[in-house]
């Protein structure tokens, strides 16, 4: 049974998620802060409090995918995670539950496959207030071709002028084996047989982690590394980045609070593009 | 009020641990195993069952010191992990709760402190079988001078020939912020204020995390890489280890299934000395 095109608007029974102290520690390591983030890294640090990195957001949706199953059966092995947005309607506690609800909200035709977006909103069960909303694009290789609508085109690349700030950051080449503790244990990011069999020649980065360290660029470079000042991201998974690789994140401040990036792998090639970041200028 | 010298043979309540797969993952990433020790960092490899490096056997000890509350007061900041050595009597399972038990089995009178010796049996729960012993011994500063017992003198160094098996292997600058994630939040190991008002220069390294890293060489190099082989260790630490030196762990094989160990620091410093350890040859 192919995809149901007219899945849209379908909705998930909502998924509960937890997190402690403990965890935002090491998603924070997973996505490389290091010594120079001890605020990120560390809970009892002199006159430095604990706080979350913005993109732990990400991991904490988890679960929101319930909603897919209304789109009918389709082959796991041909779903690729094509983009990714989150915003934030206040900094994230240092722990907490949040009750996630998805929303098929967009299904194109993209020809050679389909585009699934869903949208989780994250409910703070402490407050009953959302406190967080995330937008996962999925593509479904092999499932287009119905006559729907293509959806809306790309973004606009950045601006034709050098970045206002650039980042570099090393990756490791462990840092997939850690980065998963923190939910993905997909074994395309840790078994070299089962990354083989998706014809690679070693593990492959997870694009979140990618995305997590571009946060990270993002919090320091234009939020003066107080997450309370960053709003919400946006990007595409481009190419994959294998773990070791250096990431370079350049940004480009496009008005009050708002700016471009693109974050590019060892060798130069663009790796998330159409990155979008919002924040408290 | 001083220590209580007659305090050997006082038990502590038993007290319970437990740890999961995830635990035995981040464990071993915390001592520096990575991608060429899969079956020790992922749980989902091909034909890789996950185990245990011997060395958790320290960290799920905890709450065995509840015995030292029977030695009357002392300044907690004039402790200094002395040694530690433990016994297996069996391969860690991936995971499983222990009862920890913890008994003085001798204080001794250094002069200018005493050393109390605490043994902790860790019985499995799930079968009521003694898994592991662990034995710390802890060096508290300006409690000796009673005229007690000195007690036995130091291990004999290792023999003057070239050792067996030499392994080098690199921390990390933030090793220890991974390595906490595994129980000791000890503001030494990641504050660089609080490691200033202990007379470091930066945070040092957790000397259980440097005694991680030496277990790995010994079951690498002795145990053939397999935790069923391993069955005990000790060592006693020397001088502390700054995160991101390189440790070189040096073997020899003194006996059918015995070997001395010694631990050295980037700049040839020993780190860990008087190290044994008992393996299935």
């Amino acid at each position: 049974m192919p995809i149901n095109p007219d899945a849209v608007g379908a909705t998930g029974a909502p998924v509960e998620s937890n997190w402690t102290s403990k965890d935002a520690l090491l998603y924070a390591l997973g996505v490389g802060a290091g010594l120079d983030e001890l605020a990120f890294t560390t809970e009892n640090t002199t006159d430095t409090p604990q706080r979350v990195l913005p993109t732990m957001a990400v991991v904490l949706s988890q679960g929101g995918s319930a909603a897919l199953g209304s789109i009918g059966t389709f082959n796991p092995a041909m779903l690729v995670h094509g983009g990714q947005a989150f915003e934030l309607l206040g900094e994230l506690p240092v722990g907490g539950t949040v009750s996630n609800e998805g929303t098929i909200t967009a299904i194109y035709d993209k020809g050679s496959g389909a585009l699934v977006v869903v949208d989780v909103i994250s409910t703070d069960t402490s407050t009953g207030q959302p406190l967080f909303k995330n937008t996962t694009s999925i593509f479904l290789r092999g499932e287009g071709g119905w006559g729907g609508e293509r959806g809306p085109a790309a973004e606009p690349g950045p601006p034709e002028r050098e970045p206002d700030h650039t980042v570099a950051y090393a990756t490791r080449p462990d840092q997939a084996l850690l980065y998963r503790l923190s939910g993905d244990r997909n074994p395309l990011h840790s078994d070299p047989a089962f990354a083989a069999l998706g014809g690679f020649d070693r593990p492959i980065l997870h694009g979140l982690c990618s995305y997590g360290f571009t946060g990270r660029a993002l919090l320091h470079s234009l939020c003066g590394s107080d997450p309370a000042r960053f709003t919400g991201m946006a990007g595409r998974f481009a190419k994959p980045v294998f773990p070791g690789e250096e990431l370079t994140i350049d940004a480009w401040v496009t008005g009050t609070g708002a700016a471009v990036f693109v974050t590019r792998g060892g060798d130069g090639r663009v790796v998330i593009d159409g990155g979008r970041c919002s924040f408290v200028a």
